[in-house]
C-alpha cells in the first residue's frame, strides 16, 4: 500500500465533499464504521463527531484509522489510513458548522451538541477505479 | 448498539444492490476500509474477494468486521458489525458471477482471478437517517 504523500490529483479528489465512511476500533479490538463528513486540510483530515460518542471514544483508546471517501461513481474510490494526532473541543460547533455548510450549504441545524474535532494524520493510502475522473485537474 | 436480528426493513433495504464500504483489522490491529459487493443472505452476508489479498489475511487472522451500506442518499445507512464465519473458496467464480451480475448486470469480466467468499456472521448493527424511506415494504 503506498504511502503519504498522496498524489496531487487524489488530494484534489478529497478537496470536494464526498461520501465519507470512517472506522474505528473498538475498546475490544473489533472496528467499527459509520457515515461522515470531513475536510482534507493539506495532509490531514478532518472529522467532526459527537464528544462523548463511540467514535471519539474509540479514537481517544487507539488513534488508528481509515477512512474511505467515494467518487460520484463508488467504484472509483480512495482510503485513507492513518492515525488521530489532535482532538480539538469544537464547544462552538465552528467545525461542524464549516462541515455542514461545506456539505449542505447551511449551519448545522441541532445547537446542543457538545462536539469535538479530530485531525487525521495520513500515513498509506489506496484508490481504486479511476478517482480523478473528470476533474478539471485532468 | 442493538443487537441482531435486524429489523425486518433493515434487511429489506439490505436486499438491493447498495454500495458497501467494508472494515477489516491490519496484523497490527489498525483498521482498513475499501468499497465492497455484497449479498444479505438471510441473517448473513456474503462478499466475495482475492483468495491472496489483503482483506482475506486480514480476516483469516481476526474474523472481525464491520460494514456499512448506504441507501440512494448516503446519509441513510447501515452498519453491520460481525465476524467471517466460513470462508468458501470461489475457484470458479461463481459466487464473484452472483454479486457482479447483481450489481451490473454481466458476470465478472476478468476471469484469471482466484477469489473466496467469506460469510459475515451480523451480531450488532447500528442506522443512521432514514434506509427504509421509499422502500415498498413500508
Amino acid at each position: 500500500m503506498p504511502r503519504a504523500p498522496l498524489p496531487l490529483e487524489l488530494q484534489h479528489f478529497l478537496d470536494a465533499a464526498r461520501p465519507a465512511i470512517i472506522a474505528t476500533i473498538r475498546p475490544d479490538g473489533a472496528p467499527s464504521t459509520t457515515a461522515t463528513w470531513y475536510r482534507w486540510m493539506d495532509r490531514r483530515v478532518l472529522v467532526n463527531m459527537v464528544a462523548s460518542g463511540p467514535r471519539a471514544r474509540n479514537l481517544r483508546n487507539d488513534p488508528r484509522v481509515s477512512l474511505t471517501i467515494l467518487g460520484e461513481n463508488w467504484y472509483d474510490h480512495v482510503s485513507l489510513l492513518g492515525r488521530a494526532v489532535e482532538f480539538r473541543d469544537d464547544g462552538k460547533l465552528k467545525d461542524l458548522d464549516m462541515l455542514s455548510t461545506r456539505y449542505t450549504g447551511q449551519p448545522y441545524p441541532k445547537r446542543h451538541l457538545s462536539c469535538v474535532s479530530v485531525l487525521i494524520d495520513v500515513e498509506r493510502w489506496h484508490s481504486w477505479g479511476d478517482p480523478t475522473y473528470g476533474l478539471a485537474t485532468r
